[in-house]
């Protein structure tokens, strides 16, 4: 059974919310992925939102682009935090930025930054290490990381 | 029973939307209006909307600000011409235009200005009018209303 | 006799164009194409709009781009319902959405997205659908095929 | 006989559009204004300015907000150089601005800044000039009384 | 103890940023809430931030207008959560929005929409909720209580 | 001695401003092109626009990208109508947009659409043609001709 | 003898310029301000730039909105630093921001906050710093100032 | 010891950051370089930063994409001069440009354009040209090469 559910709108959204899969894996947090859309099949949407609740799944990440209403209308359907992917397609990805992040009063998506999807998985796992020191300890280790990462990579000034 | 269903999110956009109604009005047309949130009701919408068209409603006039949601997801959940209006709250009414007009492919919806409901009405009466001459004649009629009053009011050149 | 008319103004926007005719002929609806433009040819345009509607045409797409005024230009000269396409040719295309959505008060031109004429043939249909029983079912017809096709395909989670 | 026609859609914009008048009553330039809509009342329009050109007029400039026709409509129906106005009335004016300027090859509009209409005054008076000395060291005199205002009011620094 | 810090850069910012406080509040969620300043008062920040993970804090709000580094540089200075309220300063809050949502792989801010800062408290909850049934079952209530409400508000038509 | 001085500021931007040259050549009308900058050679600028304009130039384009000074320095100059050329570079062209179109009051500077300098020659020819019936004439002929090849190339319609 | 010039082209920007005197004032700094226009007394802001250059100041600041010039043709006449503030006077500001900061090549603008002028003015003073070790120390103690006035007014955490 | 330094996030930026080195190159400017970012290396970035100004540093050049914090963190380390190069990653490199000027009172950051990390480079010559009257001289030497070699390569009219 998985903590966190991917759910994206179109079979060529795929690689772009790959990140969001990676960042999970890198943190051992189990997922499933799914594509699902709000407009064709609400009603199967809404099953599997239902489902990955019911069966103790804990956070969303919903990805879409154009008028991205998928991570809102799941936002409406749970009360499990949903993380939303606004994915550019259009208008240098603002329509789908603003139709994410500009939830009305009482249903927030968790909104981050365009076609970033492997933030969004970071950030399931900063939620999912909210109860679970473990988790809190893999992510100071993985900023670490990154840090001692970067630092060794760029000791010496760069020749420009 | 009324041939056109005005629904929009919150009370707060009563006065914008109150053009649809006085478009219809002018044209006789049935209506009934309704609040109904896509995110706070989700249910309650989608009967709305299912007992609707059974009833044997024909057109659909949704208003929605910010990530206004409203409009596509009613357009998901039925096959009549769905007619968005943008209600400007934040960033110049960007968010909802973009929210309402770009839906992807298989669910449009017919998009009018920013905060002009008048249009939404207008646009119902146009598209009731397609299998009602009598209707078609009364829209002949008010377009011919309007160039004539606006001629007898600028007959003579303005004063600048 | 077609009970659409597509126009556009540029055979350059043809390969754009085509998702219109595309949705109108999965639904068995006559429809003719021309490329006329508001500004080259407005006489041609006005002709071609009243032959159309006197000949019983039903709802006319109106493709274009930058200050993309065909759409709501032929809207000033029918009461028929006008379907805008907007193209993006520069400042992603928001130069031809606002020119097509923003027209003022008694002038509706329904809008769909940037780019996406199928939705604009789906509209259409889903207009002449309003007196058409049948029209009515073979739409809800192709709703379901969409869900169908669109869970078919989606039936396993994806592999991300 | 007036040189310079100036038209707008809307009483509404009357004080925005009365720089126009402002500038070519400075410059004793001859004018005539009139309240036109490219929708509302298109064939008025037309005949208006077929009506300026036969008799002799020489520079159009044309007012207009949200998706702003007026001035391309006016240009495909003359070779006159028309000058464009936009007016912000929503999304900053950006509706208007693009609605104007972003006319497709062969069909220019003259467009000036946003609510800016005394330049469009301005520029139908530097147009004029063109064949016209007089014209041409009067616009000359009235630079040079502006800058010589400018200095005069301004000679010593500003107390900040 | 608190179990969520909400910090914001300007005492001029207060009423915008009460809503968060004020959905922590209707779910008896403990909170402190600070005024801090990335830029003027870094390592007061960093103390703060630091102390309140220490004590065994869980979740950050972080609200912020123009450049808005704050929620960011927070994020980059801890593994909890860290919610970003964009506040509409200037360019209708672009300037915050993008500042906050557009964070770079690694260290992700949950954002959500202009000046609703109601839903970062909410969007607390939710994350605090992930590992407390009790904090899930209030959730549930509250936006069954929602629904309800809106129902009960909206049960007949509006008279528009 | 040529009557439209052309001046952009940079060779790179040859071929986006060919356009103004064609028009110009296709209605006979003598022209000579600079490559000139506003901000690297100012006295240059100067000079040629105080020579042209002595030499009895009458009328000026000037194409410029990014903050696009060129056409409003230009402007500042002279009394002749100046007509702007935005060059997209940046931004969608934003930048150059707004630097040419939002002149200060008194110095009008004539702009038209992003890269369609085309526009920019025509537009001088309709100034030019202000006291030259001959060119007035030539212009309508050249506006015929566009329609009949519109016609001629789309008598029938399209196959979509 | 002042070491900063204040320009700015219009009276109407006096309030808005304001602050960038304040912060000069608090670092004992001498400077100077004066109205001056880039399009409407060209000669005279050359020669004031001149004389100032020539008198030994080090640093100037223009302010300017819409089409915004002025900091970009001082900075094409001088060699010393020119700081640019961005008006906002239309389009939410942007038509001066991006006229300002978008400079081409070799012609550096250095750009602050739309109607940010304190930060002009401090610009100036550390551009001053650069060989005044005494003015270093100045900003250093009104830096360290900021800091404790800020944490004094906020020691405690504030009610929310 | 360098005078100034550069840094940038990213080794993905560093062909666009190259300007500012060659810049400094040209003018005999020593400069160090090096890759830090404000959200991994925090810590780094503020002993860099603060050994910098330690060792006599006089500017810092700052580039970065997104929500580009760096050069405001940076500002916020420092009394130093920062100049801020907003780098094009998304939305037209909005998000950049907006991140990086629209710094709030007290924090300067001296913004150059998108991607013109050249003007950076030059604009720190400036700067420390204030007190340096070899490096001003060195600057007017090399401002009158560029328009020697301008007028040199546009002697003649260009054949458009």
């Amino acid at each position: 059974m998985s903590e966190v559910l991917i759910i994206f709108g179109s079979k060529s959204d795929t690689e772009k919310m790959r990140g969001a899969a990676l960042a999970l894996k890198e943190l051992e947090i189990s997922y499933s992925a799914r594509i699902l859309s709000a407009h064709r099949v609400p009603e199967k949407l809404e099953e599997t939102v239902a489902a990955f609740e019911a069966r103790g799944g804990k956070v969303i990440i919903a990805g879409a682009g154009l008028a991205a209403h998928l991570p809102g209308v799941v936002a409406s359907r749970t009360c499990l935090p949903v993380i939303g992917v606004p994915i550019n397609g259009a208008i240098g990805g603002l329509d789908a930025l603003f139709s994410i992040v500009q939830m009305p009063k009482s249903i927030p998506v968790a909104t981050v930054g365009l076609d970033i999807s492997y933030n969004a998985g970071l950030l399931a796992a900063q939620i999912l290490s909210v109860g679970n020191p473990v988790l809190r300890e893999k992510l100071k280790a993985a900023r670490l990381k990154i840090k001692e990462k970067f630092i060794a990579e760029n000791t010496e000034g760069i020749d420009l």
